[in-house]
């Protein structure tokens, strides 16, 4: 396929990178020229800051830009590319915000969270495809098909669900990282050695029900430790943690209450 | 050493596993025979449920107990082992609690999360000890290096910082893969994937700085997304879910505003 991406950031590096092993990456788009020059010159493809240049004899477009922008970037495109499917990757938009716009709208949604420092085991992370045409759909299915073993035909409502839920799990898991790294950040004790617990805890999470997994003063109804810790973040003046931690006890203390 | 235990739970199971290979594990004590007893078996230990019996032949006494009972169990153990280093392994349970009714008086604190069904990389593990006289502290240090390649010296306070970060860490972190899955649980989706997501950013935590590594709509400032995940959960009469989806965002927001 002869794809153009609209977009230079994470996703369209990674998915930019895969692609270009089977498929021909003709452009990419971005705002800024630089962001398009650096992603082109690694996939073979030619890089433009303007929508005007972008070439209408592609398979596919793939804009992967932030959410807020799609609805204002498939404006832009739709008259060149009036017989080509255009495809978004994002989790949380509607593929009508394309389809009230363009016939042959699509999405191609990877559940993963992508930093440009680290690969991406494509054939671990799901896809999710939508199409507003069965034949769009079928080709979009073939492409995922051939990154990753877990492709799924999923709808808008779907995806959201799914979205939401990886807000839970990954950036708000990651908040509470970086939460505890300001902990022992105060006290000049080294983040390393919460890393074993860190790993520790993810993989129980995917080898068995995180709730059956649940360990800590909360869980255990602890009242004691967690009065001192509330105590600590108060002495420490951190409001904003010891709103979370009440929070989050009060919540893991009410869920296990028949437990403890 | 001839060790003995209190306490036959998560942390009393893997500690004397481990320890059964150097060293002979003498009794296991429960208030539960049966807990007792399960576990003297895997360790080629006496049971008792009768602190009376406990034999004062010992070198090293651990209890490993649910940090309320420390205070309550040092009374009763006290007067049988006046002359034996008796630790307990909390992280957030001052040497004072053993101290004050104990002259030799220790700590033996594993920086992990233990469930009985998976396995204990010893070697990865952080082990935090303390010890009221200078000797015992060397001998703790010596057993501790034994099983870990990651020792340290730690004071009460120094141990209770960093028993309040593995609660973000570790606790919380949790909480919020069981708050994922209840999202998908509701719409029948499977919550396996989002294993990858899971992985992927635990692995991203302990690679580089996780504040850094910060993805999702509050950190990008998108507030059509946060609006629509709100929605959602008060739809979905979700109301402890919102607050803290509510709450995590928030603060991601405010933390990172700077970049958005």
């Amino acid at each position: 396929m002869r794809i153009s991406f609209i977009g230079a950031g994470r996703v369209a590096h990674h998915l930019a990178a895969v692609l270009s092993q089977n498929h021909q990456i003709v452009q990419i788009y971005s705002r800024t020229l630089e962001h398009a020059q650096a992603l082109a010159s690694q996939v073979a493809a030619k890089a433009t800051a303007n929508i005007a240049e972008l070439e209408p004899d592609v398979d596919l477009v793939i804009i992967a830009v932030s959410d807020q922008a799609i609805a204002e970037v498939i404006q832009q495109l739709h008259a060149q590319f009036t017989d080509v499917l255009i495809v978004h990757t994002s989790g949380s938009t509607d593929i009508q915000v394309l389809a009230e716009v363009h016939a042959r709208a699509g999405v191609f949604y990877p559940l993963q969270t992508f930093s440009l420092a680290r690969e991406v085991d494509w054939q671990a992370t799901p896809l999710f495809v939508e199409a507003v045409q069965p034949q769009d759909q079928a080709q979009l299915i073939q492409l995922a098909n051939s990154l990753s073993s877990h492709v799924y035909a999923y709808t808008s409502a779907q995806r959201l669900s799914l979205h939401l839920a990886a807000v839970f799990a990954c950036n708000f898991s990651n908040y509470c990282y970086d939460m505890a790294k300001q902990v022992v950040d105060a006290q000049q004790v080294d983040f390393s050695l919460l890393y074993p617990l860190i790993l520790e805890t993810a993989q129980k999470a995917v080898q068995y029900d995180p709730k059956q997994m649940q360990t800590g003063p909360a869980m255990r109804g602890d009242q004691n430790i967690l009065n001192r810790h509330q105590q600590m973040l108060e002495d420490a003046k951190r409001e904003d943690l010891k709103k979370v931690y009440n929070l989050m006890s009060q919540q893991i203390l009410q869920s296990h209450q028949t437990k403890a």
